[in-house]
């Protein structure tokens, strides 16, 4: 009977990991839909309240300042003209209530009735598990143009670590 | 006893969960690999008899029609010059026996010896369990070009309900 | 009991499925971020200790090999001007110790200070369980501009058959 329970409670473990880890890719999975739909308190919503954006020309911290960024003249003009964050699978590592994700982005805009890559970017996700679910704490992103700090995001992602 | 067997059961429940979600995110993984390989059966058998495929300027019904659309000569020449059916992962919303899915999708063309993006697309999956697995009962494809139906695909799929 | 002893069998032959799926997935997913960090051992660590890369201009043997590519100055040169190995979601088919797992793959560039879509790639992956983990064996990628090759590796790679 122990026997059992015990394989039980490893059976209920392994798999609360893996349904961490499909909570949090289904949260970043969204995040392209969400900010391309222009629906600004549903993408503030996929961070903590007082979670932060960190992408290079811009820190946003908390829900109010994240809603601002989607309802901003700047973003809508891109949902207007069309553009799609494409958002590639995320790697995740799991420690316990806290989680890293990588991934890389594409960001396409339409200019003159053309679609373009703007930009490929590395994003780095920390998340935490909050009473409502996981939730993201800080998200950095840096454009792959060649510096530092994005090759520095990918190797700590990978792995695992905090931004740095 | 009563206890354990309630374990197992719930353990039971939220497997089936997950292995649904996972069938479902491998059915929509499959579609750009057979449709850039040309294989029209293949593309039909990812979506009931009867399913449809409504993408803007066109809107396939059933096997036979899906099937056609692969053999065309316009899909055809896409793949002899060269192109990319390139989803991005599929954020899913299951209720019991059906589900909704929502993906980007990149259409990448080789022209002139040269890849570029042809268009950026939403993508709407609405899937039911059949006895024979999950298949596509509608697939709903915009162009995010700005049109307002682009955006409201997003927005019905993240929240796991049917396209209007 | 021994019904209860077959359930939670049950439930650990079919969770092992789905983790060694997740373990594939996550290896897959590693490969862009490290690539385009330039870790050259990571990279490598990622196949067999004879594990093959089979590209269109070139075949790598074994972890030497492997590293040497991203070591070499051209690799460096794409990550100094900005690039991302963009991978899609992986379709995976296990057969106990052995997987087969197929992906489309963008592959964007800096150019001019402009983002560019240097090539879309069809990605056939054969992977084993090794005792520390699933490797990479042979990794099998031709460019999707028309050839027979890629269209072939579609069909295998997505019936989870090995290439040929």
């Amino acid at each position: 009977m122990s026997d059992l329970e015990s394989r039980i409670a490893n059976l209920e473990t392994r798999l609360g990991l893996l349904e961490d880890e499909r909570e949090i890719a289904a949260l970043i999975a969204s995040y392209g839909p969400l900010v391309d739909a222009g629906v600004a308190d549903d993408v503030a919503g996929l961070w903590t309240e007082d979670g932060v954006y960190d992408v290079d020309e811009l820190v946003m911290s908390g829900h109010a300042e994240l809603a601002a960024m989607v309802r901003s003249r700047h973003h809508q003009q891109w949902i207007e003209s069309g553009c799609a964050h494409f958002l590639g699978p995320v790697h995740v590592t799991l420690r316990g209530d806290d989680a890293v994700g990588i991934c890389h982005s594409l960001m396409v805009v339409r200019t003159d009735g053309e679609f373009v890559l703007r930009r490929a970017t590395a994003n780095h996700w920390e998340l935490s598990r909050t009473p409502t679910g996981w939730r993201t704490v800080r998200r950095t992103s840096r454009v792959l143009d060649g510096r530092t700090e994005a090759v520095d995001l990918l190797i700590s992602g990978v792995r695992g670590e905090p931004a740095s």
